[in-house]
């Protein structure tokens, strides 16, 4: 089980929510209340929207929580926008390329979950990626894999949209090749201006998604007051388990929801996959 | 373009022929005097034979020449036949899946070479990898897509076979996608009893590729007396570029040549791709 | 809070203990029960003799657990003696000249502990080294810095009396420097015949350290059958925390002690630091 | 022999000097002219000022040309005054905390060259370091020894001088172990606001050291015409080796010389060492 956040508001250091923050990501990544995965030490990515048309990215293999170029990084870099991620894993090779988040244009995904039994079907999926992105897919995640369908069947037009027939897409192929509920994740993605999360799985029993819901909540974490300051009112997170320790400063999003962050606006809605059949969009250029 | 070296005879530490023999392939992973690539710094590999089925793999995204463990792995292993690789490319990512050998079961397979243009046919090249080995490929490297269209076609049953099906599947799906000449490579291939090359290029220009003819070739390399005294009559070498400054102590492998390697003998065959329509084998299971 | 393990019988191959043996060193460095330290992912080193006069050491900055060259070189290499490591620390860079095993010569050191408040005194404790010795400390751990001064104190010729004056010589700089209780430490050394071990700590409360008493303890370890099998009757292992689940098969050593084991005898003796005062000895050439 | 810039001036983009600059230092790094060192391969570093009361700091063992977060990174990140360096070593491990630049409080080292016979009073100079900097030594290099010894010898007050006391006390130390002709380097310094630089060898032979003295030499380049229009009358670099084949736009800073780079201002005066009797002052706090 991998770990993930983002942040939408006003510029602030990275290092204010992945570092000074109580029981932040990167203290989460090293020590765990969770029984099942203690640790993500699998390596780590952080993508953030800076004064570019396209996003930057730092991943690497090493444990977030001892890299020094990380931490020099969040130190310096200011963001109104960006993603983080820690990895566990017990199946991809850890290296650079499956580290999250991944990039596409001005696009950054995250995931945390899993498609089961991918190694029955993962050729099938590969064949539906649109054959113009194929030569893009840089490493051997599902996560990836994931995150080219949602490309091909749209995401950069219509971001829930795609994502549902995306979802749809993997459990017919995996309900063909007999795995019958394949599907088990949170997904956070962006285009440098609004941040699409999906809380979904196949089963009913996706991994946990929650989101702030005032400037104050994030604010209570710990932050230096210089930092604290400088949030306004529309600073907002998305988690997949909430950091610091007010557990009801944070909203759990639903089972089989869709949520859609942008100027401190959030807005969650019923998340349903859309099987191949009906009304597909022609594959982005 | 990158480097490589293949052994065979009695067992010898790694270290005689990787670092202690003169202008050596860490030698010249540092400093070739080749214009084109004056470096081969991007990651390199080794795979031996030692006491198990299957051979073992050591592989690094450093340079060779400043890998510590590397200079310690070679300096306590023994092995009667192994291949080493370093790196060089402006085009795939620097991983360890990318770097060579590569392995299936009880197989090696080293490349130096390009597929040309390989960006217009990826894609088709990996359908055309058995659906059972697809989840096998871990890199993205076009050599690896090599190794796996030569598994395809029967490498473990019939190599130099295979790899000729292999090489006219490229070149024929090349074309189709307007690329009519494609292939440049030299090729080392093992299974721990028999090392097999293949120097082949689409334009008739492929890469160098030479071997050694006589035990007392390797043995002028500079090895230390107890190292040259072990090496057997049957000792030989397989190299993309001569080490050593004897340029007379290696033959010159002909264009379009298959080589097959075995106790000391070496069989140098023409080398001609076939193309798909005839007579093309089961996948192998 | 660091773990090691150390193994002397006959040659097996690492991977049995390090990977196959049930809730391995490896599978503790991942998920340890400790609540202090739920992670040994600051890297790793495995040291082992081999064929040479020298043993063969690699360490990586990678999570052991993650590490394919680790998995591939356990499974390829076989030893009759060797020292494995994994690192948790909060303070030294992880880098691999700071990962455990320490060599100098043929001579190998672990270590978990910490010299408390060492920021104080490490100048006072390098000045103690010997000058031809110096240039080879290549990090910036404590534990370096203990095993050169145990060198320096004539671990060669004289182990566990070396290791008594280095203990006495760190208590007396440390009360120098207003530390009263500086020592907290378990030490794993060999020379490629001998494992000597120390348990230590200025208060009394050093880290557990223990070891097995007959082969069958091992061989239920859950080793592959032939594994199992090729444990002669001397084979032992000292470690620092119990592996596997039969606690009742590891003997606990007592505070205060130190650990001679050598041809599957192992003989267990009081430790008591040697201040600088008395009968020091030369240090080693 | 390592190579490295600076570069003062209006906040530009890290990428326009040290990617998109024909010849750029990360073009040399992989491929120099120079015959004995033709690769700077054994990692590279980049310090950068920018909004925080310190430099951010990215270092890597990884060669600059192949290092994706490095490409991203200075695809980001502005900066009015950066440090980079390449590295190539036959001595010192390849590890982070030996690539330059080193870095303490506010200010920044990067060195060319090589202490000869460091080895046989390494320890002598370390004695020399003020006990209260002692600890803040990380890695192993003689190049972070000079930087150590320079603020020992008060850099941050007197930052000539204390270069000044710094290589006459090496050269003292290094005679009174039979060095005779000890310091062979050029030295990049800065506290974010002026960059100091030092040519200087023993025996009259340093590396060389250039540095621009208009605008429109920086920007003959070939940067991109935005980045081109972005520089002020003011920048200026300094240059182990002239990137570009405009070589005589840069102008070569004699033998013996220090150099002083403020707002567009180049100051270069002789630079003689201070041997240790006369006047030293007090270790800096």
């Amino acid at each position: 089980m991998c770990r993930w956040q983002a942040y939408s508001g006003r510029p602030i250091r990275l290092e204010a929510l992945l570092f000074d923050a109580k029981h932040s990501l990167i203290d989460q990544s090293m020590c765990s209340r969770s029984a099942e995965t203690p640790t993500n030490g699998d390596g780590f990515g952080v993508g953030w929207y800076g004064t570019r048309e396209f996003p930057g990215l730092f991943r690497s293999i090493r444990p977030a929580w001892n890299d020094f170029n990380l931490r020099d990084m969040a130190a310096q870099v200011e963001s109104p926008l960006f993603l983080a991620h820690v990895r566990a894993t017990s199946l991809a090779t850890v290296q650079e390329t499956n580290c999250h988040p991944f990039r596409h244009g001005n696009w950054l995904f995250v995931h945390n979950g899993e498609i089961f039994e991918i190694e029955k079907f993962r050729r099938a999926l590969m064949i539906e990626i649109a054959p113009e992105l194929f030569t893009s897919v840089q490493g051997t995640t599902d996560s990836e894999v994931l995150f080219f369908l949602a490309l091909t069947f749209g995401l950069e037009k219509d971001p829930l949209g795609a994502m549902a027939r995306m979802a749809g897409c993997v459990e017919a192929i995996a309900r063909a090749h007999g795995v019958a509920e394949s599907l088990w994740m949170t997904l956070g993605v962006s285009d440098g201006k609004t941040v699409y999360a999906v809380r979904y799985a196949s089963d009913g029993q996706a991994p946990t998604l929650y989101y702030s819901k005032r400037v104050e909540d994030l604010q209570a974490l710990g932050l230096a007051p210089e930092a604290a300051a400088r949030l306004g009112p529309e600073a907002r997170m998305i988690v997949s388990e909430p950091i610091g320790k007010l557990a009801d400063a944070w909203v759990a999003v639903p089972q089989a929801s869709a949520l859609r962050l942008s100027a401190g606006k959030v807005e969650v809605t019923p998340f349903r996959p859309v099987a191949p059949g009906a009304k597909r969009p022609q594959p982005v250029a």
